[in-house]
């Protein structure tokens, strides 16, 4: 009757499969009584424990249940439900390789100071010990807040009380973060063009988007704001993909509006360190702290593996960060935080940050000398800053154009265009060049003349 | 006319924060002209270099313009914006320190394989040296949801397909994934009751809630269906706080209702590991893999420092992943991922889960022992799973008493009501007894006595 071969190792788990699977596929139905345990035993040729134990196991699990005195009684388990077979085998699409690749760069790995980063790990590893294992603030830990205010101090002169920074695990988090604290009622206006990645970060948090076109002066939020817009996320120190910077005016402006909206600005200073010739430029929440958040990522600066950002939030929202999320554990692991926080303080990250500069300072000249043989003398609003410039070949024919041409020489090249979220005149045949992955050799071995 | 004094080191920034300083505060009009620079020079006793520079710093942030021939002048500032005082300090709350704490507990650190955990780190550091900064997919590192599926093979007896695993930063990130996955426009049932965090991370997310009362079989999702929900969000293995199980003929039912819905099923398996006696409980998974998101996290296994979780995504919800968030970065660093994924392979992860479900069982143990002083003898549904149950105190006046005389004597304690998403009858007087983060001297010299 129970026709199961029992003779591998684990008889109890088998048994308990076998029966399990004939309840499954109704072979054994509801309400059916199983045989006795020693009944079954005997036929089986298997000790009386091990029946005992898959018939415990299909109890807990609710395939039978036990009436005392008379035995197991099948439960009721709806027919037409089976095991099936596991899903067919994914595709996944091979990525092609690029002599240059201006789209998608991370920073040279070569330039990472890799054996200074692997001696703080082993520190922090025998410094903290189990330490490590304990539960981090959601906010982040505090010797790497710390650190971060004291570089803010330092290197973009602005003071900022550590207990407003939240820590989070990259940039993309950190958006979906602000669209919980600030609502899904509020309507947040992006910059058009710009990263695809934090329109989508927005959209995918529920939140309604309007769009601020990009001009000489940056973000204008004029439209949006008709819409009712009140929340502003701007790039104002270098905008991408158009690298705009926003003047000091159309700053003031756009501070003033959100604060008559109660509303918002993110300032999103993701490549604020290289301003490759001058200062940084000043930021707008050195200006407003109680309106503006001021975001920044580790991506850029060290390595995009590394999935570390940063918030300052105004006091107002970060009171309300702690009522969300103050029970909630940091995403960020422990271990990072802190020899992130060692390599902050000890002098580390700026002296790499320095070189980085300097390395990207001959990357990009480089490029603009090799693109001196085109006809394009209009590197759009070359502020200096940030590692990306763009470039207009007005005598293209078309935005496809310019990037069949480059990809007929290996170089991946996205356009202005490329990075409308809505339709928007004046970004018309301008390529984007972001050396950001480019190395040296790369850009000097560049070889553009058969593009012509 | 200039009255700074720039005895400093950095002549031209204090210069420029001068001149900043002023136009700000309004004391240098818009339209203004400013000084020739060999004039300011030679008035302030500073290099014209100084001047040059401290002019071109207010040129790129648009603080001034320049007109060929005629010199620089001031752009338009809005009045009334100026640099404000950083906030006030914020009031952190102290931790109080509790006897035993059944309520936020973690693992004992004491029992993690620190040093394994640490010998594993230093390997990863050594064997994958710089490839530890290259870009993580976004679903996680191949080597880990290998380890994982290999894991969930051997020990929950399912076969997963590795390319269908998302690894996140802990569970509250992959529940909003999942809201981004599926939609706001659907209907979430969550069990009522249940952890706040997973209301809080779905209704955060901006879906909308329906709740599941749970009763000696579950969750019941009658009146959620009947308000039209379409994700169930279940822990079928162990409700937490109740403890239910779901037996195999509700889980049957609602996958049969998920898949009529076009909807899905989260089964949330946080500490499935953790059953004390007995084989773990059949995953619904298994049963249905293309309508089951499989959902698990490491903070009760391992540390909750450790902020890793996965998913197992049906093919359908894995290609919108890919095509959403294909091109960002996995938010876990490689690094963790490496060394957990070589934790798993190497057998220290299911050797340290067998030390803990000991070590558990000897807790709980203790536990139900000193509990059986009281007249308290329905520990509702001790399935022999998880790392809690419950205490029903049918003689006492009200949870709230039941909580005071706890604390009275050092015990953090919830009641069943606490967890309730809304208000729902029939969980009163029971206290949660949450394990997790007692050690066994904890419980052995836990002094019940002085509470009757």
């Amino acid at each position: 009757m129970y026709p199961y071969d029992l003779s591998g190792r684990n008889k109890y788990y088998t048994l308990y499969e076998n029966l399990r699977g004939d309840i499954l596929r109704g072979k054994i139905k509801a309400g059916e009584k199983l045989p006795g345990k020693r009944t079954l035993a005997k036929e089986l040729g298997v000790s009386v424990v091990t029946v005992q134990t898959a018939y415990d196991q299909l109890l807990a699990e609710g395939y039978i249940n036990s009436k005392e005195r008379s035995g197991y009684f099948v439960c009721p388990v709806e027919v037409g439900l089976r095991e099936r077979p596991s899903a067919p085998p994914l595709q996944e699409v091979e990525k092609p390789e690029y002599s240059a690749d201006f789209v998608s760069g991370s920073p040279p790995a070569k330039l990472f100071p890799f054996a200074s980063w692997a001696k703080l790990m082993r520190e922090v590893l025998s410094d903290c010990g189990e330490h490590l294992l304990e539960r981090v603030p959601c906010a982040g830990d505090d010797e790497l807040k710390s650190a971060i205010s004291d570089y803010l101090y330092r290197a973009r002169g602005i003071s900022v009380d550590p207990r407003l920074i939240v820590v989070g695990a990259g940039a993309e988090h950190l958006y979906g973060v602000i669209v919980q604290l600030i609502g899904r009622d509020k309507l947040y206006a992006v910059e058009n063009p710009c990263y695809r990645k934090i329109y989508q970060a927005y959209s995918l948090n529920g939140a309604r988007c309007a769009f601020m076109p990009v001009g000489e002066d940056g973000a204008d939020p004029t439209a949006a704001a008709a819409q009712g817009a009140a929340v502003f996320h701007v790039s104002p120190a270098h905008q991408f993909p158009t690298g705009a910077v926003m003047p000091a005016g159309a700053r003031a402006r756009l501070i003033n509006l959100a604060e008559k909206r109660g509303g918002y600005i993110v300032e999103d200073d993701y490549d604020s360190e290289f301003r490759l010739f001058g200062k940084p430029l000043q930021n707008m929440y050195a200006l407003c702290p109680d309106r503006v958040i001021y975001i920044n990522t580790f991506s850029k600066t060290l390595a995009p593996s590394m999935r570390m950002g940063y918030m300052v939030l105004p006091p107002e929202l970060y009171k309300r960060y702690k009522e969300l999320f103050g029970h909630n554990s940091s995403a960020v692991p422990l271990f990072e935080q802190k020899t992130l926080a060692r390599m902050m303080a000890g002098g580390t990250f700026e002296r790499h940050i320095n070189r980085l500069k300097n390395y990207y300072r001959g990357v990009r000249e480089a490029l603009t000398e090799k693109l001196k043989a085109f006809d394009c003398p209009h590197y759009c609003r070359d502020s200096g800053g940030g590692l990306h410039f763009t470039a207009k070949f007005s005598s293209a024919p078309s935005d496809e154009f310019i990037k069949e041409k480059a990809l007929a020489v290996g170089i991946n090249l996205k356009c202005l265009s490329d990075y409308l979220l809505a339709p928007c005149a004046g970004f018309e045949k301008t390529a984007v060049i972001n050396y950001s992955g480019i190395t040296l050799e790369a850009a000097e071995s560049l070889d553009l003349s058969r593009i012509k």
